[in-house]
């Protein structure tokens, strides 16, 4: 494995087998697998898991890490090509990225989407021209329409907790004051297609998401035996479901325009997961979400704070599934 | 010993043990001794000794460690229960600090005195809110009013310049342009009470550490033999004392109130300790301050350039303290 | 070697083995050299390539390190002496940095010029200020007017492209929007000179060096056999020429005046570096600059992405420069 982007670049073995060295990770600890090794984690938005588990990761593995987040302690990086760099960005990502990548055996880069043009966030056009400039094993930690270590936990927990192969997941669109970025429901509905699912994606009328998202996901569905469609009919989608994956996005209808996106938003604060979406017919479906959650107002409390949510086991699988990709970046093993 | 937390909650054999581990960490390295173990450190508030001396102290025994700092980086934690989440703060402690224990083999947790509730600040509301999510061995790195690393850095300062152990020791009130927290003072207040001293409170009118820290330190000094008493009178107070232990805190009776408590602390620019508080009945006595420090406003220059001040090793010993700490935490030998 | 500050106060022989070093650690890895030690950081002002390269050349070598950032969860360290802190500062660095240094085997600092007053810049007040507090192997990572590091590194890349150590290096200005500090144009003008090279230094009328930093070089070029001197003629200086060092720089006559600077500076846009500058006669003619730069301000995009800027090696050197640096102040050999 040369790079940790996306998992539809992977061949279709790696998962599980990226699955299973992480099982074998946690079961047989290796201290000194990574001895001497530099991870470099460049974060261009925030972060707390994807911060704190790999540099554990990294240090479970015996190795090492640092982190450079421009803007806090270090300047801006432009990423537009040609530009006259006049602005506040002192350095271009040009000369950056590769000086990063020149000081560790692995970079890690982090770089949401713009949120105003939405071709070229969904051509993931600033991650890749950041990946272009790395000659190391790369990791996505989160681009526009992509987060692949998310996808990753998220399979080992539908693994974790015996979700059928078959099962039905619902990926429900939830409410936020703002409207979020595609990374994550991109990044989900392309996994539960690839694991074989049955996957709904649950949205109120104009958060579909776009085409070439909801096309790569059939795509994946084709190769696995899995199936994608889409739904308003909130008690018909989770009836029967074994998991709601809640989930905040914006509009893509509007992309960029705020005015618009805040009126379509108004009117669906309703969009909060509570324990009734679950009554009568999907009792026993459990509760995923990435995290950070906006407590009672994406999801209530008492569904975080009751049995059916698992999104601590998703957010402590970050940890084993990324230990696996770090080892076999850096083992080749 | 499952966390460190409060010198009042750990076996009265425990202080002694834990001195005598540093001192021999100090003497004789065991630089392997947390190979693979990583330690999590939450900041909720700034830092600087704490923040490198427990990096350090991690790096001395083999062990690696994290921070995570929330709005640097990392996005607000929200601590307060049932709020509905459409502010600031993306994430909830809730689900962050389980997530973050579960990447690490101890945390430790740094969240300040919230400063408008007195009674929920004495009741340690925040930090135990905190403490009650983590399941892992957990380090109080300063919460509303109680600093135990400081306390136990303290306690080893005391013995490493021969102070005895029934010596008086004078907590007094210092000037600052802000109130500032009880944690110091309640955690000084008490170890020394803890080790037998004769402690004395010296403070202005209206400067009275709240009953419950007073209670606890009679408690304390009741069990040692030590004794603890309040007085306005600095000539009287000082006369014969082994060490002025300066720090400044806010005025417990306007609590939360910024208009009157400026109005009380004017005119008390005084309590800027010079080398004329000493004079003529207290010449040997030692100067300790936690720091920071505010030169010229909390303590004289000619105090802290002079042969009396120890606040350097008062800081260094922290990182000696904490590794004896981090050691029993991590290895429970 | 006790500390690291100014390549004119080593013997003249430490710099090519120093160099050797780099070059041996390079080849021969040493992963367990530095196990045990940790190298405390502490940035004044933002770093991208000194931040990264000095944490993975520790843990290259099996050690450890810490950053502190004052102000990025941390607050501001006051430098000024005597005094009275009753502003934003809460801690002086008569404290922070003995503090600091106690916690760690060797100590890098990093203080830029203030910008206002030349003299005290000049004569490296805050740096000398902080330098003199710290009793443990010191290394400078970026004073006022110099920058060792860098120059190390840049010694090592004209090793590395075999340029004649008679060669000439043109020292050019080149434009920005702000005045920058004489750190780097100091140190790489005095390295150029200790090298033996033919150094001149290129800038439009009223951007001299200060008298100080020329005469500084010249000693250096008197013992090395190489010359230093000044020009205004970009044709004449570049024919001939092995490398073009483009850096942007104040100007030191209106030093601290901004409206005076910005006069200047105005008509001053041309001296961007483009592709013409080498032609006719210096089509051979390398490209450095320390980094970071302002692509189409400073250097136009056609010279950093063509085949004549080293810039990338430049600054990938400061890496095992700093690594013989660490391995000789913490092992000694």
């Amino acid at each position: 494995m040369k790079r940790f982007v996306d998992l539809a670049e992977l061949p279709r073995e790696e998962v599980p087998a990226l699955l299973e060295l992480a099982e074998r990770l946690q079961r047989e600890p290796e201290p000194r697998a990574l001895a001497g090794k530099i991870l470099g984690l460049l974060f261009l938005n925030p972060s707390l898991r994807t911060l704190a588990s790999f540099q554990a990761g990294m240090a479970r593995l015996g190795g090492s890490s640092f982190v450079i987040t421009p803007g806090q302690g270090t300047w801006q990086l432009e990423t537009r090509p040609g530009v006259v760099m006049d602005g506040a960005a002192a350095e271009h990502a040009r000369e950056g990225i590769p000086v990063l990548a020149s000081y560790c055996d692995a970079l890690g880069i982090r770089a949401f989407a713009d949120g105003r043009d939405l071709a070229a966030d969904l051509a993931e056009t600033t991650f890749n021209a950041l990946a272009a400039l790395v000659d190391k094993p790369l990791i996505n930690l989160e681009s526009a329409v992509n987060h692949p270590c998310q996808a990753l936990a998220d399979w080992k927990t539908l693994e974790d907790f015996g979700v059928p192969r078959r099962g039905r997941l619902v990926l429900s669109w939830a409410y936020h004051p703002r409207p979020l970025p595609l990374a994550v429901p991109s990044a989900v509905l392309h996994m539960a297609a690839l694991r074989g699912m049955e996957v709904v994606v649950l949205r109120p009328e104009g958060f579909a998401l776009p085409p070439s998202i909801m096309d790569k996901a059939r795509r994946a569905a084709a190769l696995s035996g899995g199936s994608v469609r889409e739904s308003e009919d909130r008690r018909e989608a989770i009836a029967g479901a074994h998991i709601v994956y809640a989930k905040e996005w914006g509009a893509t209808a509007c992309y960029g325009d705020a005015a618009e996106e805040a009126r379509r938003r108004a009117g669906l604060t309703g969009w909060c997961v509570r324990n009734e979406w679950f009554e009568p017919a999907a009792r026993e479906c459990r509760l995923m979400h990435c995290l950070p959650v906006r407590r009672n107002v994406a999801v209530a409390d008492e569904v975080l704070d009751g049995p059916r949510s698992i999104v601590r086991r998703q957010a402590y699988n970050r940890l084993p599934v990324q230990m696996a990709v770090l080892y076999r970046l850096l083992k080749g093993l």
